[in-house]
């Protein structure tokens, strides 16, 4: 077993171009932030995707929770922390804190994440790999936001529509997770966010979508701080499903 | 005058959300680092933003350039350099190059810039700031790649459209730079990223835009490998162009 800390610990700065018109970093490059820092911590401890490449395996995210109190201004240093909190045979679950430049925790987040083999597309048993040794990297650490909610969306009248195009598409040959983060945020207007600001954002991926796609966006008013959101292709099979609660 | 080196040296890393499908960083990502660049750049120089927004100035950009002959894959280093190439009264040309890991440059930018008073919105006179001392920092390293054209678009056919929505807003009120890169690439389809790759990109700011506003643009094929692209508010106002050519 490496000798690496648990929990691993990645310092960013809020960039111009990534802070909202409040100067607010946006849930979508702290979203960003977050897969990055999954990646460094996976990679360091020996679970990284070039390494699993080689064995045609990959990570796949099937679930993002962010709960934040705060988020960074403009120009501000933050820190990104994440560690491991759970393994089973088919997912992890992998957990982050922020924290602000005093080193006070402003918000958390959870993920679950799966191991699929890239040739068949199925799910790999994670206590297989390596001798199932991502078990000793879990850690104890505390997330004191709620587990991610099962998210329904009956509406059946579509609020907006995207097609994929070559900016959305990663090297995986699909929409890009974070990509699913802006649309759904895109679909509120900025009077919301001038007297709102997001607390929680919860999104389910379901299926891939892959270039020339049309995304189309249901969205249900749940309460008037909380939307339930659905992206289904051609309006039919189901994408992602989010969550936003406003306060 | 400071003793900081003339040009400012900034180490990123290609990160997988920040590449295109053939893994490839993307125009819209590398644009946003030159931005990064050039503030650091200028705040270390006592030309940062926020000690000019306590006199109420602004930096404006107004050109950029792009040529590459390759773009850094992901995950790999890359470093981005950048330097004042000239001060004249209403404008500063800062020029930017891009090395691969192995410290080769892959490519070069050339930015045109303008401060403004920020209550007046009128130009400011660069020599007439902290005693004209920005001059001190002129440097001649090489930039060999062609200077700004001017951009023609005669095309009165609209070939997209978009409406500017929360995440595409800055801190100040406006569409952020960057998003038209993305929204000008996407012009494309991908079987042109898939036998072509992007040799230059080109984009003057002529006006700003805002929440809400209605980009209409308009494309013109000047060769098959070379486009521009016209983006007007609500199909009149000019809000920037671009130039695009393939290889």
């Amino acid at each position: 077993m490496s000798n690496k800390e648990k929990v691993g610990s990645y310092k960013f700065i809020a960039e111009p171009f990534h802070v909202d018109f409040k100067g607010k970093l946006t849930f979508g490059v702290l979203g960003n932030h977050f897969l990055n820092c999954a990646g460094f911590h996976a990679a360091d401890r020996g679970f990284g995707i070039s390494e699993l490449n080689e064995e045609n395996y990959t990570w796949v995210l099937s679930r993002l929770a962010i709960e934040m109190i705060d988020m960074p201004n403009q120009n501000e240093a933050f820190t990104v922390q994440t560690w491991v909190e759970n393994v089973y045979r088919l997912f992890t679950d992998r957990n982050f804190a922020v924290l602000n430049q005093d080193g006070e925790p402003i918000g958390y987040a959870r993920s679950v994440w799966a191991m699929i083999n890239m040739n068949t597309r199925k799910p790999v048993d994670l206590l297989s790999i390596h001798g199932g040794n991502i078990a000793d990297y879990v850690d104890d650490k505390e997330c004191p936001i709620e587990k991610h909610s099962r998210i329904k969306v009956a509406a059946q009248e579509m609020v907006d529509m995207s097609i994929a195009r070559y900016c959305d598409i990663d090297i995986n040959g699909h929409v890009n997770s974070i990509r699913y983060i802006e649309h759904i945020l895109n679909l509120f207007p900025l009077q919301f966010y001038e007297v709102m600001r997001v607390r929680r954002f919860e999104i389910a991926y379901i299926a891939e979508a892959r270039y020339g796609d049309e995304l189309k966006f249901y969205k249900e008013e749940v309460s008037p701080v909380e939307y339930h959101v659905e992206v289904r292709r051609n309006g039919e099979e189901v994408i992602c499903r989010g969550k936003v609660l406003f306060e």
